[in-house]
């Protein structure tokens, strides 16, 4: 009979949604997120006999976000989130590694008359803004930012041509197309430059966070703007470039960009020309252009991802 | 045997995707939509005997969304939707009504150092811009505008108590709780304040279709944010009633609101208050409340729905 | 200042989601719905000034799917929505319309070595199962019976050819194509048909309901699949006049037919030909062919839908 | 100024969608895939130049699966990625790895009066059968195999008890509850276990990836209903344990159940008992319990997932 073995296994509760309100006076602060939670380590015995003495319920997991955003605030997303793991791995014996992944929704103030409206709020996206957190037993920490969701467009400086072809090539070069693209980007922080943040301190004492995903999803947006692109691919190296040059604290960016293709529409039959004008927003197929931009030098690290 | 008869039918293409680019010089613009049309009329024949002599095949339903973004521009989606709809009314005679749904997809300009970015483009949303234009044969036109995806929460300034109660009541009452849904609402236009638009003039030369989604939409924002609200009903009244008393050109106004729940999570369990501060956004169930708000003496249409 | 005026309205609780187990000894039985109830009927004052005195809290309507699921067992879906629907319109006042509208999931049971398992189960799909009942203050009562996303799929017996072409027209004739759907389709019981269901006597007393939906979801089918098609509006009609004419207790049926679009992939390119071999599945656009087929004679009601 | 580098990189066409049809004189067969593939290798110079020289298009990708779906027919999914990944590996100098996921959607034969339908087909589901194959240049290939989507449900046979409780536990222990989850599950096949397909044989001349695809879901299947549980984790390493155990071809198997929380509802206050009959199914959050079973002995593998 085969010898069989248990490899890698974690286990948590996924899609924890808290609203939190914060106020100053009549004046209230909205955070929505969505946390998911996974703990890895010592946890062969519920696999292989169902004794759960060292599991800790997914359910108690949930709880300890309401609790923790209660007790500690929830404050920049990052903060929060090693916050929470911190927590699993110095409270829970069995877990070696925890990771943590939220994603927070926007809102603005609904403006009113008298300006901004202290208590009324209007959900913006489609983008999300996202972090994922690794904690490991023996203090080992990671923090990935990111941002999911935001969706650009180029309406001209982008061309494609001079690419191989085989037998089954039909693509027709072009000097200029419509780029378009969902960008989903994840981008790991310097050990040495992430805020110190103590578990006994107020994660809101430290901005450094919300400074650094706000200028970063600036120079994403930007490089994507101002690069004349030849493929996709250079325009996704561009914006991996931008935001390591620009931002010391990150030591590599990961870049999920699928091609959302704008097809020019044959108009020839009746008798119109199109000179990129009228496009076709296709759904599938669609290019997947994804890579990843290092800081030289910059060791890599399995326990981020 | 039944006799059996073919009762009311329609047929047409659904969510044509285009996106057009116009330009002023290097300075674009976009329009992006998703343009769904629907014929009624005589189209027995193909039911009972496949004979298609009177059918316009959907495909070239598509084929004129796109011929007309080129040859008359888009304009407001109002104006588009009129535009396509007196064609086919107009142009075969098989069709005694045609109804044209449009959702327009926001994008903002991506603000680089220079300030906006001539041709670079970031998606907006959740929500969507609407229209639903009606045309019969012999001239009739209505027009209904809509936002969809419009997701406001008030986090204070909502009560909910002194309901009925039966055997199978449980909910507490509550003097402060947490108000969000995802406005859906539809204005009807009446029909002598329609802009007067020809279909041998240009969509552009007339604003007043988006002054009147504008102004509508902030209306209805305003409405929500500044009631003081007893009732999810009560907020959907006083949103209607706004937009009604605001702006002339609507006869009544359609609102759909989810009642998109926010739970105070117990954390008495843990040894802690839970002062309206930390909530669990719950997706199913909903409430849903659905209701019109008219202008007095304005006649009901049939036809606009 | 304008009159205004509050229109049709009605409101309630959306998508219930309700699992119940019966047993009969260790051979369980599953019932997997999502429940939807809206009621209309007096609820002005709720809208106008906040008074909830009539309101019963959409709340209620929630537990009171739960408590009959208890009290009275689920049986068929009509059977349950008529139970429910009924109790709104009888014990609370205001009411004067209640529908419910139930979506029904399949479930198999999981084959295992000695037959099907006896409390174990596989979830079918993607096809569901639907009941919408409408009760009205006075006794009058409603049921549609229905099945949503039916995928359908003929390889050939399929033409589309001879159609109105005008200056935009250029889809070429064919006279060997595929046609795919995804059928929605709801009909109406005859009021003399309906199981005779006394909201005392138990649901699962009545096995029509099952019998009805069984018989006429086959005879969709296969009226779908031997219909040799001219248009898919000539398939919609054979699928209607079968039912109707197959089973006496349906009045009236209204289809809403997709037509998901497989286009011949051109491979003259690759030097092959293409014999109704190889198809691109569109997502968008697609055309939308929906219709009523109606028996003769029988009265419309704006009460069922 | 730092220095940045380019890192892991790969690209390629998403989500082709597939329909093809062989014929058997007038008895047709059904292929329905969405085609993923990916090429790594060489692509530093459209990265960093925006040259093109070695970028094989992604539309040429999609071009390649419509004429080899042709040219060598379809036959079991993983025959025809392996086929297109050593083609791109083969034919394109610059990829190094390529790799190919397959969904197939699942079709049956309408029945009709005088048996399954020759050419007219109903779409089963919710799951998808799946396969990811890795081809490197120099000859490494690996073939995974799975099933996604398959939702399954004990409606009894589950405990949960005697787990770890820190300050933030509420969950009761219970000995009877509802274990539901949608089982993902991905497994390696063996190198020597692979059926030998050579580039230049038909595909359909193998029947072992149909038998083990087959085979393997019903053992995971079978262990999932016959498991009595006292935890999800134990559920898990026994469908996997059972997989390995019964199929020699696996080398290892993984799994990803997310527990679809049924909570008894509380009929208490209805003055009604609750023995596990009524159950309010969650959407979210959920546990999620993710694990990977091995033959003991088997080398691990990056390529293959």
């Amino acid at each position: 009979m085969a010898d069989v073995v248990l490899g890698e296994n974690r286990y948590g509760k996924a899609e924890v949604r808290i609203v939190a309100v914060s106020r100053d006076g009549g004046w209230h602060r909205l955070k929505d997120l969505n946390v998911s939670i996974s703990l890895a380590g010592d946890f062969a015995a519920t696999h292989l006999t169902g004794d759960n003495t060292g599991v800790l319920p997914t359910d108690t997991q949930k709880n300890t976000v309401y609790a923790f955003a209660k007790e500690h605030g929830i404050g920049e997303i990052e903060a929060f989130g090693l916050r929470l793991a911190r927590h699993f791995v110095d409270g829970h014996e069995q877990t070696r590694l925890c990771r943590v992944r939220i994603e927070q929704y926007g809102w603005d103030r609904i403006p009113v008359q008298g300006g901004p409206a202290p208590h009324s709020f209007l959900r913006t996206g489609p983008e999300t803004r996202t972090a994922e957190v690794s904690v490991a037993a023996g203090g080992a920490e990671l923090v990935v930012s990111g941002v999911s969701g935001l969706v650009v467009l180029n309406s001209t400086g982008s061309e494609f041509h001079g690419f191989h072809q085989d037998r089954y090539t039909t693509l027709p070069e072009t000097s200029d197309r419509v780029l378009a693209t969902e960008v989903s980007a994840r981008w790991r922080h310097q050990s040495n430059h992430q805020p110190n943040q103590q578990p006994n301190q107020q994660p809101d004492q430290h901005a450094d966070w919300q400074t650094s995903f706000v200028e970063t999803r600036r120079h994403l947006l930007e490089a994507f703007a101002e690069t004349y692109s030849l493929s996709l691919q250079q325009t996704l190296y561009a914006m991996g470039e931008r935001a390591i040059r620009q931002r010391e604290e990150i030591a590599e960016i990961r870049l999920a960009l699928p091609n959302r293709h704008h097809f020019l529409v044959d108009l020839a039959p009746f008798g119109l020309t199109n000179e990129n004008e009228v496009f076709y927003a296709s759904d599938r197929p669609y290019g997947l252009i994804e890579g990843t931009v290092r800081r030289a030098g910059v060791a890599d690290s399995d326990l981020a991802w």
